[in-house]
C-alpha cells in the first residue's frame, strides 16, 4: 500500500498524453477516489454522477474528460489533465505508481515438496508448503504462491501467477501469463455417473483434463472440472470472477468475461468475446455465438446462433423482450382484474342485446 | 461431542430463569433434539410443528413456553422448564454444558513459517502448515488454525479465530472478533479489466485492501475481493454465510446477515441490518438502505432509498407486489385463453349488434 | 493421460457382450470422442446428434447402439460394436484402458502432521503437509492428499479418496469409499445467530457435525455446515457436484444427484433418488419426497410430499405448469395491449348498445 515512487503532474501528462490546466511541477505520490482522495493524490472523473466531488475533493491532481467544466473554487484549486479517456489514463498513471512488489522471493522455499522429476525453469519462486508432483514442467518466471498443490504432469507456461492455497490436478494445462487465484480448484472429476437399475449410481471415469490457454485469468474459489474424454478448454485472454463452475468437457472462447457465481453446464461451448454477468447459468450442451452478452441471473436453455444479441431472464430471451416481460408482470394482476371485469361487462352486454333483440328494453 | 460437564434442573432452572415441574435434581449432561434426546438430556420445544413430539421424547427434561400443554404420559415423563423463550434458554443451557475447547493448543506450531517481520501479541496460537508473511500483525488471543496463507502486512485484532485453509491476502485489515470460515479468500483481486481495441483485456490493477470490522463472522468458501483503490468493507457485527461473493468496493453495513451463496456485485453499499436470504444478487453501484429484507433467489437490480422495506423476485420488488406477480404466473395461461375467448364473444357481440341495427335479427 | 494397455477388437467385444462388424484383431490403446478419435482410438455413439461423425471419424473402432447405421465409406471403415447401450460399454472400455494410477504412493509422508493418538488403518496413504488430529480413526486403504485439515476426532471409513486441500472439521464422520475433492470444507459453523434485542446478534453455538454415508461423493469448493446439534446427514451413495451450499440439519436421502451451486437451507428434508439441476435452492424446514426432478435455478419454497413429480421455476411449480407459464410470459406484452383494445370495443359496444336502445341508430 505504501507508494514508493512519486511523478510530477508534468510527467504524468507525458505518460498519459493530457493537457495540464494548472501548475505541472506538483508532485504527486498516491491515486485516491475523487471523495476520499487527499494531499498528494491524483484522482479521476469518469462517471457525471460523480461531477459534484468536483466541487470539495481535495486531490492535487484530476485527470478529466475533454468536456468536464471545473468549478470555481477558491478553497483549493487541483491541477487538471485534460484526456479523452480519465478512467483509462487513471489506470496508467495507477500502475506507474503502484510498484509492482513480486509475490514471492526468489527461489523455492525449502519447505515445498518438489517431486525430483520435475522440470522448473529459470526464476520459477514457489513459496512453502507447496507441492509440485512428478513429471511437471514449470515455465520461467512462473510464481507457484504457499499451499498450491501441483499435481502429476501438469504443464504451466511462463510468467504464470498461481495464488496461494489453489489445487491443480494431475495432467492439466495452463499456457502463460495466467493467474489463478486462491482456492480455486482445477481438474476435479466431471459430474458424470451411470444410473443403475436399482436407481444407484457408478461413477463414469473421467480421464480428459482441463486446459487453459495464455493470459486467461481464473478468480477465487472456482471449480473447473477435467473433461470426461478430452478437455475442458478456457481460451485465450478469457477472464472468469469468482465462484465460477466449469464442468466437463465445457469450452469457452477466447476474451469471453463471466461474473462471480456463473456456472457452465457440461459440454457447454460458448462463443468468444462473450460478456456474461453474475449468477448466470448456460445448461449443458448449447452452443452460444460470438459477442454476445448477458444479464445477471439469466438462464439460458438453448443455444444461440446468432452473435451479438443480448439476453436477460430464466428462460433467458433478446433483452427487448425480457424488459416488456419484466414490465408485464407488474402489470399482471392488475390485467388479471381487468379481465374479470371485462367477462362480466361482456356478460351484461349481452344480456341487453338479447333484451334488445326480444324487445324487453 | 463427549460431555464433560453436567448440571442438575436446579442448577438450568437457576441460568435460564425457568419455572420446574417435576424433580429438580435430576442430572443433565447432554443437549438434543426433542425427537433424537434420550437419557441424560434435555431439550427444548419452540416450533408448534414439533409439539407432538412431546408424546414420545425421551429427554429428561424440556424447557417449554409458557402455554406450552403437556401430555398426560404413563410410559415417561419429563421435567418441564417453563420460560418465555425456550430456544433462547436452550442455547444458553448448550452453551453451560459444552466445554469450549480451544480449536488449537497454546503456541506456535514448529511447522509453521512465519516471517521474523511479523509481531504476534500474547498467547496467538498457530498451527501446522501456517504461513504469515512480513510486517503482518496478529492481536492477542487470535488462533490461526492450519494451512492458512496471511500475506504481507495483514493486520489481524484480538481473539480472532481463523480457520484451516484460509487465505488472507496481502494490506488486509480484520477487527477483533473476528471470525473467517475455512477454504474463503480475502482480498483476491476484484475482477477489473479494461477493454483494449481489438476486444481483448488490459488487467487493471487492483490496489485496495478488504476491511473487516470488530465481530464479523465469514462463512466457508467465500471470496472477498480487495479494492480497485480504497476499502471493501463489511461493517461490525456482519455475518456472511458460506460461498457468498463480495465484489470490489463493496461496503456492507454492520449487523447485516447474509444467507449463503449470494453476491455482492462491484461497489454496491448495503445497510445496516439487512437481511439477505440464499442466492440472491445485488448489481454493482447500488445502495440499499437499513433494515431490509431479501427473499431467496432476488435479483436486486436498483437502489432502495426506503429503510424497512421487504423485497423479492428477480427484477426484486415489494413483497406484497411480488406475491401478487407471484400469484398472477399461475393464472396467466388461463387467463391467456380467456382473452382469446372475450375476443371471439367479443366479434359475436359486434355482429349482433350489426344485425340487430340493420333490422336482420 | 498416456495409456499404458490395450486390447483387441475382440476382448473388447468379450469385455461389453458386442456383435463385430469388421477385423476383430485390430488393437486398441485409447478411447476418444467420435469427432476427435484417430488411429488406435475405439469411439461411440449414443446421441443420434452426433451420427453424422460417424461420416468422418477416424476411429480405429466404434460402439454403436442396435439400430445404428454405418455409412458406406471408402476412405475409412471403422470395426463396429453393437450393444444396447453405447455409452455405458464404453465407459467399461474406458476403465478397462485406462490403468487407475493411485493418487498417492504408499505410506505417510514424513511432512504431515499426524496426532498420535490419531489411529491409522492398513495402506492408509497421506500426502505432505496433511494435518491429522487427536483421536482421529482413519480406515484401510483411505488416501488423504496434500494440504488437506482434519480436525480432531473425525471418523473416515475405508477406502475413501479425500482430494488435495480439504477440510474436515472435529467430530465429522465419513463412511467408506466416500470421495471428497478439493477445497470443500465439511463441519463449518451452522449461521445460527440469535437476535440482540439492538439489532446484533449473538452466535450460537453450533454442536453437531455433519455424516456422510458409504459411497457418498461431494464435489470440490463445497461447504457443509454441521449441525446446530445432531447431524447434518448425506445419506449413502448420494453425489453433490461443485460449490453446493449444505445448511445446519440438512439431511439428504440415498442416491440423489444434485448439481453444481445448489443450496439447501437449514433442516431441509430431500428424500432418495432427486435429481437436482445447478443453482437450484431448497429453503429451510421443508420436506421433499422421493425420486423428484428439480430444473436449473429452480427455487422451491414450500414442502413436496408426492413422490415422482418434476419441478421447474421460482417459486418451483409442477414441470407441465411452469413450461405453460413460461410459454405465457413471452405472450403476456401482446396479451395486455390485447386487454386494452378489449376494453375499447367494449366500451365502443356499449355505446352503440345504448345508441340502439335510444333509437339513435
Amino acid at each position: 500500500m505504501t507508494p514508493t515512487l512519486q511523478m510530477t503532474v508534468r510527467e504524468i501528462a507525458t505518460l498519459i498524453g493530457a493537457g495540464v490546466e494548472g501548475d505541472d511541477g506538483v508532485i504527486i505520490r498516491r491515486v485516491g477516489k475523487i471523495e476520499e482522495a487527499g494531499g498528494e493524490c491524483v484522482s479521476f472523473l469518469a462517471n457525471p454522477r460523480y461531477a459534484r466531488f468536483l466541487d470539495t475533493t481535495l486531490a492535487a491532481a484530476v485527470i478529466v474528460g475533454k468536456d468536464a467544466v471545473m468549478p470555481d473554487r477558491t478553497d483549493h484549486r487541483p491541477v487538471v489533465l485534460r484526456v479523452a479517456d480519465p478512467y483509462g489514463a487513471f489506470v496508467k498513471v495507477m500502475s506507474a505508481l503502484t510498484p509492482v512488489v513480486p509475490q514471492l522471493p526468489p527461489g523455492i522455499h525449502p519447505r515445498a515438496e518438489i517431486d525430483p522429476t520435475a522440470v522448473l525453469g529459470t526464476d520459477v519462486r514457489v513459496g512453502p508448503f507447496v507441492v509440485i508432483g512428478e513429471g511437471c514442467r514449470i515455465g520461467n518466471g512462473t510464481m507457484i504462491l504457499a499451499g498450491c498443490v501441483i499435481g502429476r504432469g501438469v504443464t504451466i507456461g511462463e510468467n504464470c501467477l498461481i495464488y496461494a492455497n489453489v489445487t491443480i490436478r494431475e495432467g492439466c494445462v495452463l499456457g502463460s501469463r495466467v493467474i489463478v487465484h486462491s482456492g480455486t480448484v482445477i481438474g476435479s472429476d466431471g459430474f458424470g455417473f451411470a444410473p443403475r437399475a436399482d436407481g444407484t449410481y457408478d461413477k463414469i471415469p473421467q480421464l480428459g483434463i482441463v486446459a487453459l490457454d495464455d493470459d486467461v485469468e481464473i478468480g477465487a474459489n472456482c471449480a473447473l472440472d477435467r473433461a470426461t474424454v478430452g478437455e475442458t478448454r478456457i481460451e485465450k485472454g478469457t477472464k472468469l470472477d469468482n465462484l465460477i463452475q466449469v464442468a466437463h468437457n465445457v469450452r469457452i472462447g477466447e476474451a469471453t468475461v463471466a461474473a462471480a457465481q456463473t456456472g457452465f453446464a457440461g459440454s457447454a461451448k460458448i462463443g468468444k468475446r462473450n460478456m456474461i454477468a453474475g449468477q448466470a447459468a448456460f445448461v449443458g450442451h448449447i452452443e452460444i455465438a460470438d459477442d454476445c452478452k448477458f444479464g445477471g441471473q439469466a438462464g439460458v436453455h438453448k443455444s444461440i446462433t446468432k452473435p451479438g444479441g443480448t439476453y436477460m431472464g430464466t428462460p433467458a430471451v433478446p433483452f427487448r423482450d425480457a424488459s416488456k416481460i419484466f414490465a408485464g408482470w407488474s402489470q399482471l394482476p392488475d390485467a388479471l382484474h381487468t379481465i374479470m371485469d371485462l367477462k362480466k361487462e361482456i356478460a351484461a352486454l349481452r344480456k341487453e342485446i338479447d333484451d334488445l333483440r326480444s324487445g324487453k328494453s
